[in-house]
This record gives structure tokens, C-alpha cells and sequence, in this order.
């Protein structure tokens, strides 16, 4: 059973981010630059944007966090990315989410000029993945896409069972699962409503959970020698922790992991893999190379 | 066995969206306003724009048919789509594909303004409809889904299969079956690549073939009491025909249909639909109904 690293595969992936912004600004190139736009003070918020500055560091990027207090109106947050789109300075920028009520979250990711949306929410780039044009591709897919090809884990002609169709896994996991310059693969989504969940996982020789429910993918639930993908990260009460919690998967590790050919742990699979890819896109960004 | 009859559907279709257009003009509106772009002269695209115009009339729309020669710029063509956009009697307008080989198709949709762009095939529309927001969905998936609501075919949590990965059917048809809005179905996609196909087809309470390979569904393939959608419509040699072609489905219809609980045949199916779904756009866009 391989023990699928994310940790070590995204430490790999920003050195090698890193490696190639030294050429580029050696050659007297531009360093990209990732601006982030933070509202209010909620605590997981506050954690993914610092990670994200940190990445930025390690990749040798240049990074801005623009701070604003949660009764920010939408018309001055609107402003805000007007002015990120215009500063030729900067290459991509995110507005992390959640956003406080008030404001329209899509408003905000619609109004980003989506050559800049790095974190690949804008319809234009959604589309644009769907049909199999060059895209900025959102973070936590393309991570575990890059996982699998990584770990050399065929998936062309395979069946890829998907647990969960949210906008921001679900949904985009199987439009790039099913496309030939992708996975390739044979795609089927679960959700809340699907019949013979349990049937249809055992048919996965790719099983990827994305519910947000923490071990509800028992070992019945699994083919011998699948790969089991665990996208989940929910925070369950742990006295034991210092933080007084723990992140748990959407899979029941400990059964599970012995059926597998190969797993990710939580944390340190998927989680790790998707701040990296948020670099990977900012770098593209910087070399304008998908737009 | 249930004969899923498109053409009587679309009839009554545009006889309501007639109905609902006599009613907007009489209380002062505007009748929709559908233009069509139709480069060279190939036999297929000509019939359908003839039909396009057709249904316009039937619908009680203002239609214009903007015609070129295939000798037309890239240029000179993106100037007419511009035109288009900015022509405010013009409610929607499409281009029809294909175009001659020196004029890049994504260049001339990409051009459209969105709001304008009634067969959905611009990124913004692709991107929208897969993130669930309010977006043109194109004419083919549309129709199918419309057929299924029409003759009260279940499809939560009931176990759709799509055969082939295409822009324009299997792929938005997938997004529109997985989303709780629309078909909340589970969805699995097969392409040339799949392996054990007809394993997952027999699974199906739902079949949409959309491969483009003449009866290649046979009987074997559908579980009994299915549902099958036959989007199939390739030209075969008939020697029998004033035409000399006939239109075959991807289905054996003869062998399948009797297995199934509901089926579309070939004439007279989904083909039909899609204009309708054309004119409901139209009709959409007229109303902004949804920009």
C-alpha cells in the first residue's frame, strides 16, 4: 500500500516553482506577484491566507495581502478588485471566501479578470476547463490530478467513482476525470441523493471523497487495490490536540488504507497539494502562459 | 413502451412560446428577435438555418439571416459578430458551425457577447450552467432534459448513463443530470476509452447515447424498463430514399425498444427539440430572462 505523500509532492512542486522564478528574474524577467484580499477575521480564513503568503515566499514570489475589516461594503471590496485588475504589478490575486453575508460572493468572483483569477472561480474559466481549453484550473482539482499523474496511478480508461458535487471539487474533478487530455477516465458522481452508494464505490478503481462527512467511506465501500482519494477536512473536538481539535477525512483511514493499492492520508494528502497548485497557477500567470 | 415523441413536444413548445410572444407584443413589448450567421454553403448547415428561420416564423419571432461567402476574413466575420453585439434589435444570434477551416471557431463564440449567445456555447455560459447559475444552456442537453420533465421520467437519485464526452452533448449533458436542480441523477460518463461498457449501460435507468456510431446500442447493453435517449444522427446510404440518405440513431431501435419503458426515435426525437430549445432562449433573451 503506497502511503500518497502530499506534503513531500507539493515541498517537490515549490521547489521546483522556485527554481524557475530564479531563472526567470536572473534572465531579467518579472517576479510574479500574488495579491490576496482578506475580509474580517475568521480563524480558518486567517490560517489559509497566512499559508498562502508562506507559499509565496518559498516559491520566491512576491506577495501583497490587502486587510480589509468585515464591514467592508461590496461596493468598495468591487473597487478593490477593480484596482487588483488593473495593477499591471500584479499577476493573479484571490479574495478568500467566505465572505461576510452582505457582500455577493459571486459578484466579487465575477467582477476579477479572470486572466487573473488564480484561484480558476470565474465562469470564464470554469467554461473554459469544461470544453478543454487552457484554464486557470481551481487548486484542490488540479492537486489531486497532479497527485495521481505524480504517483503514476493510471486513470485512462479506468472508473473514477466521485463522492460529493460541489462546486469547488465535485463538479470540476469530474470534468477533468472524463476529458482525454486529463484522466481520461470512466466518471461517476455521487452525492446525498444517489442510490447504491455503496455498490457504485465498490466499482471505483479511483475513489474520490469529497462530502465533507467525516469517515463516512468504509472499508465495504472499497475495491481491493482502488486508490482512495480523501478530500475531506472537517474539524472534529480532540482534547488531546493543543487547538482542542483534529482534522478527519471522509474516509475511515485505519480500515480503509489495508484494501488500498494507494492512499491519502488527511492531513498531509490533498490539503498540502492545494496551496501549491495555487502557486503553480500564479506562476503561469506570471509567465502569461495561459493568457 | 412509451414512444418519446420530440416533434409533437417541440409542437406544442413553440405553440406556447407563440402564445406568450402575441401576448408580450400586444401589452407593448418587443418581439425576440433571433439573427443567424451562416458562412458557405454546406448542405447541412443550410438545411438547419432554413430551419432555424422556419421555427422563428412558427414562434412568431423577428428573424434575420445574415449570409457570407466562405471566402469571409476571420476579420471581416468577428466585425459582423461585433455588429450583432452591439445591434440592440437583436435579442440573441448564433453563428453556425461549422466554419470554413481558416476561421477559428472558439475566436468567432468567444467573440459573442454572452448575453446575446443563445446556442451556449461561449465559456461564460458553459461556465455558469455548470456552477449552477442562471446561464443560455445549449439547444441538444436542454431538449433531452425538457423531454425527460415532459413525460415525467424520474431521474433523482436514479442512475444516468451518457455515452460519449462531446462539448456540445455528453459533457453539458453530465453537468445538467448531476445538478440537484435539474436531473439530481447519478451520473456516470463512458468514451471510446471506457472499459466494460455495456456492464454500464445495463446499469442504467437512464441511456443517452451520443457517440455518433450508428446502432451501436444494442439490446444487450439495456437494462429492461430503461429509459433510452437516442441523440445519434448520422447520415446512412438508403438507395430507398429521394435523398439517398436516411438518419440512424445510435440505438437499435428495433431490438431495444421493446426492452425499454420509455425511448426516442430517430427521426423525430431529440432532433426536433433542439431548435425548440433554440427558440426558448430566444424567447429568454427577449425577456432577459436571465442577463
Amino acid at each position: 500500500m503506497t502511503l500518497i505523500d502530499g506534503k513531500a509532492t507539493a515541498a517537490a512542486i515549490k521547489a521546483e516553482i522556485k527554481q524557475e522564478v530564479e531563472q526567470i528574474v536572473a534572465s531579467g524577467g518579472k517576479r510574479p506577484h500574488l495579491a490576496a484580499v482578506l475580509v474580517g477575521h475568521d480563524g480558518g480564513s486567517e490560517t489559509y491566507v497566512k499559508n498562502k503568503v508562506l507559499a509565496c515566499e518559498a516559491c520566491g514570489f512576491r506577495s501583497t495581502l490587502l486587510r480589509y475589516e468585515d464591514d467592508i461594503t461590496e461596493d468598495q471590496l468591487l473597487d478593490v478588485v477593480r484596482q487588483l485588475n488593473d495593477d499591471p504589478s500584479v499577476d493573479g490575486f484571490i479574495v478568500q471566501l467566505p465572505l461576510p453575508g452582505h457582500i455577493s460572493e459571486q459578484k466579487v468572483i465575477q467582477a476579477i479578470d479572470y486572466r487573473k483569477d488564480v484561484d480558476g472561480f470565474h465562469p470564464i474559466n470554469v467554461g473554459r476547463m469544461a470544453i478543454g481549453l487552457p484554464a486557470f484550473i481551481s487548486a484542490t482539482p488540479l492537486g489531486i490530478l497532479t497527485l495521481l499523474q505524480r504517483y503514476n496511478i493510471p486513470t485512462s480508461g479506468r472508473k473514477v467513482v466521485i463522492l460529493g458535487r460541489s462546486n469547488i471539487v465535485g463538479k470540476p474533478m469530474a470534468q477533468l476525470m472524463m476529458q482525454k487530455q486529463y484522466g481520461d477516465a470512466t466518471v461517476t458522481v455521487l452525492h446525498s441523493h444517489s442510490q447504491n452508494i455503496r455498490e457504485e464505490c465498490r466499482q471505483a478503481d479511483v475513489l474520490i471523497a469529497a462530502m465533507g462527512r467525516p469517515a463516512s467511506v468504509t472499508a465495504d465501500m472499497v475495491k481491493p487495490g482502488a486508490t482512495v482519494i480523501d478530500v475531506g477536512t472537517t474539524r472534529v473536538p480532540d482534547a488531546t490536540r493543543k487547538t482542542g481539535f483534529r482534522l478527519q477525512g471522509d474516509v475511515d483511514f485505519d480500515a480503509v488504507a489495508p484494501k488500498c493499492s494507494a492512499i491519502t492520508p488527511v492531513p498531509g494528502g490533498v490539503g498540502p497539494m492545494t496551496i501549491c497548485m495555487l502557486m503553480l497557477n500564479t506562476l503561469k500567470a506570471g509567465k502569461k502562459e495561459i493568457y
